[in-house]
């Protein structure tokens, strides 16, 4: 159980920008991350964790992609893979949003920036929609343009973000609202500045315009936030899950639709442009959705060091789902995660039982998110 | 150089049905490929290639995922995909072939393996290949259905295969030619054995179609294998890079053309079937095809351990390419490599110069395979 595994290095798992520094600043160990090595722990998953949520962190999610579309069918397109509405999407604005296939099945869950009229990037979480997005444009014939640009965020996280970000860019900063952006330049570094970030202690990316300047604006950015004693962090995943911030390939994939999620605020079934997913979306709705995503609290001792595969979940003996993602919380004192489980057991204060590996818990349905 | 890495567990990266088996080996270390981990080392890259060249190994390659597409567009599709001929491509046969995009971009270097009329199986490299087929499929409008069926491959590969395979299966499996395939099972465990394997060292596939029984089917071969001093190992960069097998995502990639490497018999580019990437490589072979992959033998000491990421490649001072995978052979007692360079600068017998991170070695460009 969460044995230390070691990576072999090699040229199909690309390196981050900032790859160098992480390793000066102590990266204990990484993850696989679209193709790319991201880090996952500096002092370890807890003390990264209170670094995080009490003063001001800086994180290496170059992995965290851009899928860039342009052309003339640019704004159709990227309205015809998401059953999120997104015609009030301004330049300069980015939303969260499902890509969802013909089935419904998730293909991603990125934030899509407008960069212009006709000019999106899909900031992405871990499959590779680069391929999807071209195969489908090429088959459907539309004028889009799409690739990969040279682009790597840096993310500021932490409730003492915003005097780190004044020092850096100015108060202009303090009027972005949340995943609003703006293009800038940074000691001659250009990048985009949006408030967002995977996590909700508050926030900037950085998306990095020119992968040749990682080292210069990470030293940047750790020599201004000195004085607001700036740690080096990672996405962590004790915070996440007390947030509510799901992870595609651990709590949705292919396998599920957006309607599972407790996020139907980011559905519009009946938006007027024309989508892949409306037909099966609307017919999944009206039949009812069969399994739903939920937070679970477990009782008995620590649940230190997540789950590394999904652990099956029971009502009565019967078998009802799965759970997906676990952490013991140190602000909440408890073991909270997320679970895939029947619908009709999906109500909060329903009982159910999780096999862990270290025998069965108590687990009890619960609201997200858990702070 | 070289350091260790460590990887966290993910639920994003999958176990593979023999990843206990593997432990209970001594598995080193692992790679990260197609969203599973990969075995990369029992006894080192050395004494891996030894037992490899001389005598029988067994791998997991379960990250080798299928790609299964069917319906009645199926064949029509797949021709489609790749510029390879596959009218001669009989039911229980596989062929070696490169998917490409509209612009002659590798997608990905499968083999395909005709299981009906109309049902293929993508054998495939490292790239999400089951988003762009489906992508492409739904917008196209085609009859096809694509899904990954739980197969996960187990190698078994060396020059001591067959009296292993004989005493496993009988003596059916000496009639296999190369890349031809055939069901069966073996102690109840579904299997497709397939004449294959990421070496030139001779030897078969398992194609387990259970994944609850990779355990069994593990200990099954490791048990037939005991008196032919079976070892476990893993698809060794040494090996392959003598016998002149490339990799996707170091060697090839989307941003490389099939006609840059040196397989242009996987290539009919006036087959009659109607293909994706048709005009884009007719145009490039008419206009002369302006990189080419090769084999460089490099000067010096022995270049240990390969390259995290690539070398550039000079002549005269001047940039022309760069290095993408390297190896000492310790049969040629020579540092050999594969390359991405200038095709003026691609005869047999050109010199040029490589920057590794030890400083600047001549190489010479040679024929592949090296052995």
């Amino acid at each position: 159980m969460n044995q230390k595994i070691q990576l072999t290095p090699s040229g199909r798992i690309r390196k981050s920008p900032y790859y160098e520094a992480t390793l000066r600043c102590g990266v204990q160990a990484f993850t696989v991350y679209n193709h790319m090595l991201m880090p996952t722990s500096y002092a370890g998953p807890e003390a990264d964790y209170w670094n995080l949520v009490n003063n001001v962190t800086m994180w290496d999610v170059a992995c965290e992609r851009q899928v860039e579309i342009s052309g003339s069918d640019a704004y159709r397109f990227v309205e015809y893979i998401t059953p999120r509405d997104l015609s009030s999407l301004q330049v300069g604005q980015g939303k969260y949003a499902f890509i969802a296939d013909e089935n419904g099945g998730i293909i991603n869950d990125p934030i899509i920036l407008r960069l212009e009229e006709q000019r999106f990037w899909l900031s992405i979480a871990d499959s590779d929609v680069l391929l999807w997005t071209r195969g489908l444009a090429c088959g459907l014939g539309w004028d889009v343009q799409i690739h990969e640009p040279d682009v790597s965020p840096l993310a500021i996280q932490g409730p003492n973000n915003l005097p780190l970000m004044n020092d850096l860019f100015g108060d202009w900063v303090n009027d972005l609202k949340y995943f609003f952006f703006k293009e800038t330049k940074l000691e001659g570094i250009p990048l985009i500045v949006q408030r967002s970030g995977w996590s909700k202690q508050g926030g900037f990316e950085l998306y990095l315009m020119d992968g040749t300047q990682g080292d210069k604006l990470w030293e940047a950015v750790m020599s201004a936030g000195k004085k607001y004693d700036i740690k080096p962090a990672t996405p962590n995943n004790i915070e996440r899950i007390e947030s509510g911030l799901f992870s595609w390939g651990n709590d949705m994939g292919l396998e599920n639709n957006p309607l599972e999620l407790p996020l139907g605020r980011f559905c519009q079934l009946d938006k007027s442009a024309e989508y892949l997913s409306r037909e099966a979306l609307q017919r999944i709705n009206s039949e009812g959705v069969k399994n739903k995503v939920v937070g679970l609290v477990l009782g008995g001792d620590a649940l230190i060091g997540g789950c590394e595969s999904t652990w099956q979940i029971f009502s009565d003996n019967k078998w009802c789902g799965k759970l997906t993602s676990v952490a013991h919380s140190p602000r909440l004192n408890s073991n909270i995660a997320f679970a895939t489980v029947s619908s009709q057991l999906s109500e909060i204060g329903t009982k159910l039982t999780v096999a862990t590996p270290w025998g069965s818990r108590n687990a009890t349905v619960s609201s997200i998110p858990f702070i």
